[in-house]
């Protein structure tokens, strides 16, 4: 049986060069190096160093590793919020991030709209909010902030620090890493990798208000506290054993990304989702479920098939694609298509012709 | 060049069947995965079916997974003590399970030895102690603690929850679970796996004190608290995506072990520390750093050597052999070998030889 292209939303396919990066890895003894070592330090600066090259990433911004992006929800929330945190919510996981800092004893307070809807961001938010928690891709519903409406929070709230969740958009957002204080995403999403890493980016106001915290006696974490990762971070190490295999195989999956170009792969993402979308409209049953298509994800697709869902999705695994199924109450009704660096443009071709065979066989 | 044998205590070298199990998985489409599927909770059954198994973990016992055993420090501090803890420590590992508590913000005691010596467990603490952490194999200094030793706190202490830091010592040890509430180990060092993954065994008794503190509203942490773990655990489930390849990859050496027997193991070792202690005792240039044999370790045999280290170390080295160095003050004056089930007992008797070749070689 021919292999299926997998394009759900993360774990997705894996990037296509990780398989020969896995066994280069076991040749050279990656998996059992002590990540005490000048090896590991080396692959630690290879990931920094590319990540800036290839998102333009300020040199003020430090780069720490956690275990997930779930685990950055928790450490933001407790390393750079002593009361207060305000979350833009419009699906599961942006509301995820909120339950984390009421979890985490902070006043939260939320801008919630409607599943798959944009909002307003540049209200000006009361000014003891310490950080503002922004999700630029929403992985549930497949909404993304538009560049612009992130980039002007800053404008109407300069004290607060603004995080941003870009778990399912990175490599492809070209952010200006200036408006906001801090980037963090997840590596088995946009990044090809198998999951068990998230990559923390910060700047110097994170690090300098998490080392406030901690002189006022603050609770801000223990081994992953921000100050523990930034001083780590400053030697290319961790503070406690992480995996290893995981960043040797993101800083080789960097590489290859600047081999090809973001801007090239900018263009590729754009031009995909362009004849999705289109393929969606055309179908006449599908249609995307973000109404407005400024707010529309360039890498997490998501369409409202309604009945016709198992239909679509059979029909589409027949022919070799294997969409995500939709996020919560949606499971039943939504297709989500990943679409990230390693899907190619002719499997995204395939992909449209599939859905139009399907709606043509439909119309008949 | 030869490959060398790593013997530094872990990250270790592989167990030997792991890189035969890394081509399955990609065969296998593992790293693509989702962590909802059905195929995830099988590889997540397996792992507990295996480890019931292989440990004879009783059946009240849950079995989660974290991002590392650095993290099960920080999550069992968290969840399981709402203010006071007591640490038994005897090198650098024991003492940053104690740090951790106290960046808690948990009144956190201690009885304190000299590095490389054993304690009376069975003295009795103050009742309000809620936790005791016992660490079974100080990874720094080669201290292990006797299994009666480990196995009296109970009867002293029948209210304490008793936490065992098994890191770098299981699957050897043959602990009775029952006289103790949560056991956890990493798998880069016995399992032979890859860094990435911790594994977190409790008991009822740790899931209904955290359950009562989250109901007297304690923070007891966000996702990865103690019921989330467990609640998740229950559907063969995690909280948030974990490292799924290395879940994978523990239940396929899992299988490896009790195809060859736990019994064989633990003889093996045995024997290869055996051989291992009575070379160092005949060199007459390296002692075991451990003065009492009745609390030296199985699993991560340390020899102080003085002056002579960088000497032994280079010798060794050119034969093959990759020992680990001294831990922190010692990191020029003691050799760490670890003795997992991936090594051999001809590798061992082989690194016995050595050490008697060099020792010969300095009397001359």
């Amino acid at each position: 049986m021919k292999k299926k292209i997998c394009l759900a939303p993360g774990p997705s396919e894996l990037y296509f060069t990780v398989e020969g990066h896995v066994k280069a890895a076991f040749r050279e003894g990656v998996p059992s190096l002590s990540h005490r070592s000048r090896l590991f330090e080396g692959y630690y600066r290879a990931v920094v160093d590319g990540l800036r090259a290839l998102l333009n990433v300020p040199s003020d911004y430090t780069i720490a590793f956690t275990s997930s992006a779930t685990e950055i929800w928790e450490r933001s929330i407790q390393s750079l919020a002593a009361e207060t945190s305000h979350h833009y919510i419009n699906g599961a996981f942006s509301k995820r991030y909120f339950e984390i800092a009421k979890l985490s004893g902070k006043r939260a307070t939320h801008t919630t709209v409607q599943d798959g809807s944009g909002f307003k961001t540049t209200l000006a938010l009361p000014e003891e909010t310490e950080l503002i928690a922004l999700t630029h891709n929403e992985t549930s519903t497949g909404v993304a902030m538009p560049l612009a409406a992130l980039h002007d929070v800053r404008a109407k709230n300069p004290t607060a620090l603004i995080i941003v969740d870009a778990v399912s958009s990175l490599p492809y957002p070209n952010f200006d890493y200036r408006q906001v204080d801090s980037v963090f995403f997840s590596v088995q999403k946009g990044f090809g990798l198998p999951a068990g890493l998230g990559v923390w980016m910060f700047n110097s106001r994170c690090v300098e208000k998490s080392l406030m915290l901690q002189e006022h006696g603050k609770f801000i974490g223990t081994y992953h506290a921000l100050p523990a990762l930034w001083s780590y971070a400053e030697k290319n190490q961790t503070p406690s054993t992480p995996n290893v295999l995981a960043i040797y195989l993101l800083g080789k999956v960097i590489e290859d990304m600047l081999q090809k170009g973001i801007h090239a792969i900018r263009k590729e993402t754009e031009y995909k989702a362009a004849v999705l979308y289109q393929a969606l409209e055309k179908s006449g049953a599908l249609k995307p479920f973000v109404a407005d298509p400024e707010w529309r994800s360039s890498t997490v697709l998501v369409a409202d098939a309604g009945e016709r869902q198992a239909d679509i999705s059979t029909f589409l695994l027949e022919r070799g694609f294997e969409p995500g199924e939709g996020y919560g109450a949606y499971k039943k009704s939504h297709l989500r298509f990943a679409n990230f660096p390693t899907h190619s443009k002719e499997q995204y071709e395939c992909l449209a012709d599939a859905i139009g065979a399907w709606a043509e066989s439909h119309r008949r």
